[in-house]
């Protein structure tokens, strides 16, 4: 049996990481900031007791899942990974060359055993189970994304707001203030999520493109991204556009590869109403994927298709646990 | 003093148009369908009297402005315009070649007195307000849309339906009915608005590609789009990803461009958080546009940006407005 830390378990995805690990043969230490140690967490049939974050309690720990801020990853992410397997989930170390960032599916077979692993971007972990296999079949030439991001990525409280202010909305001339989200996200969508480069994208977007190329190990890889906040709860979705090396013979090839490909979902049937969407997809574990047809430009070479998942579980903890399911194997 | 007829004056644009009307000196005769016949209708400060629609009460104005269904002006439009100026807002005359499509500030110009025009479909007449001078200025190549489309699209009572729903919500195991939309569109993405044509595209995204070729007088542009409802009230939003013939300079000199055209706000300082959003386009003449910034993958020779624009005004009787002003002239 591996014992398991989960640093940060009481917010959305390290509570939703408590989830996963209920009825595995994991053993499960919780931790957080002093202010939440002592207190229990009800997940599921299951009532963790909430430790202190401390190292020695890491270390006694095989694998530690650090769902932290980026600024705590980087002061002990390295050191836990001298006693521990290490996955996190924050930004801090995916750009290293010689950390690996993982979505199993797709690239597991490239870990050798390293001790600190990544944990990718939700919209880019998403993404990446349905752009790996075609990247595959096809050969990826260039990649447009728009996203349809949900209130999760900003924590369990930025869900909570949402969810009132929608509730109590009279008129967008009430005041535009939000504790969680750059403007009022109820009714409302925001072009905006995480903060601005030089080069006028968001880090989200710009997270997006450096993580594509990195998974799918295509350095050049030709991406642009447009990342948007829209008042759903948690499950992403996007509009893809997609250019090909190698003609599509079918659309019928297309999904029958992506019925075939791990974490995928085909919800492809629009005149009955299947398509991927935040409502369908919400606690999924697959990514959902459909609308796909012939991108109107590039004629056989290319492709839109519209997918949609969880942003906690395929997003994040999910993704996560897979990674710990590859270092127990 | 011109006479103006306001056929389906009881729905979300017919009412749009009334406000617009009112302080103008054009002479107002409300029509709608017998059920609303007699009874009066409250706009601004103007309580109209509704009459029931008939060709000769239509004859009696010089212009006729047509917020009904296509069936409907596909039945009476032509008859109509035997006598008056007709102004169709919904698709059933748009892509006749001798009908016009006009987008007054882009393609206005081109207007040469037929009787007979239409109003483009909301998420084009948006759109054009930035492609047209963009266009002008750089020779469009290819356009990528995504869209973030609002529930007003869907009329009045589906505005309703959205809040009243965001209102109830507890969880999407709730019922998935909806009167007005293929789905719930509470705190959900729906990647359908209108019917699926043979290709895999709905209708909609199709309109925009047949409209946008037709107002920029491009028959072969390259465009793709994809139509998404959000759970958003009256201002659609989209997401460009456009390549150009001509290399860009510098964004300075886009911004310039934009502010300069007519119709156009540029809300681009997104580092104080000016972007445009719904929120902040509705009820608002101007279309928004920010988040310029070269496409990773064009290089100078491309740009993504993001526009809102509320799509009762631009988009439908704002649009209707400034045609019926190029008709007095």
């Amino acid at each position: 049996m591996k014992k398991i830390a989960v640093v940060g378990c009481t917010g959305a995805v390290g509570m939703t990481m408590l989830q996963l690990l209920e009825d595995t043969d994991y053993e499960v230490v919780c931790m957080a900031s002093g202010r939440s140690a002592g207190k229990r967490l009800a997940v599921g049939r299951a009532r963790h007791l909430i430790e202190p974050f401390s190292l020695e309690g890491c270390a006694a720990c095989d694998i530690v899942f650090l769902c932290v801020s980026g600024a705590f990853a980087l002061e002990y992410g390295e050191r836990l990974a001298e006693n521990s397997y290490v996955i996190d989930n924050s930004s801090a170390f995916r750009y290293h060359n010689d950390i690996p960032l993982l979505v199993p599916p797709i690239n597991g077979q490239r870990y050798r055993g390293e001790k600190l692993v990544a944990n990718p971007n939700c919209s880019s972990a998403i993404a990446l189970m349905v752009l790996g296999p075609l990247h595959d079949a096809f050969g990826l030439q260039s990649v447009i994304i728009s996203t349809y991001q949900a209130a999760s990525g900003a924590g369990q409280p930025a869900m909570l707001e949402l969810r009132e202010k929608a509730k109590s909305f009279s008129d967008y001339g009430d005041r535009d203030d939000s504790e969680h989200f750059a403007h009022n996200l109820a009714f409302n969508v925001i072009p905006q999520v995480d903060s601005f480069e030089a080069n006028g994208y968001t880090r989200e977007e710009m997270k997006v493109v450096w993580e594509l190329r990195k998974v799918l190990d295509e350095p050049a890889l030709a991406i642009s991204t447009t990342a948007v906040r829209v008042p759903t709860l948690r499950s992403h979705a996007e509009s893809l556009s997609l250019r090909f090396n190698t003609p599509i013979q079918s659309l019928a090839q297309v999904r029958e590869l992506l019925r075939n490909a791990p974490g995928v979902e085909v919800v492809d049937e629009p005149e009955y109403g299947a398509y991927p969407m935040p409502m369908t997809s919400t606690y999924k574990h697959a990514v959902e994927v459909g609308r796909i047809r012939y991108n109107l430009i590039y004629g056989e070479y290319g492709l839109d298709v519209f997918i949609s998942g969880d942003q906690l579980l395929r997003g994040a903890a999910l993704n996560a646990f897979e990674i710990m399911q590859l270092i127990k194997h």
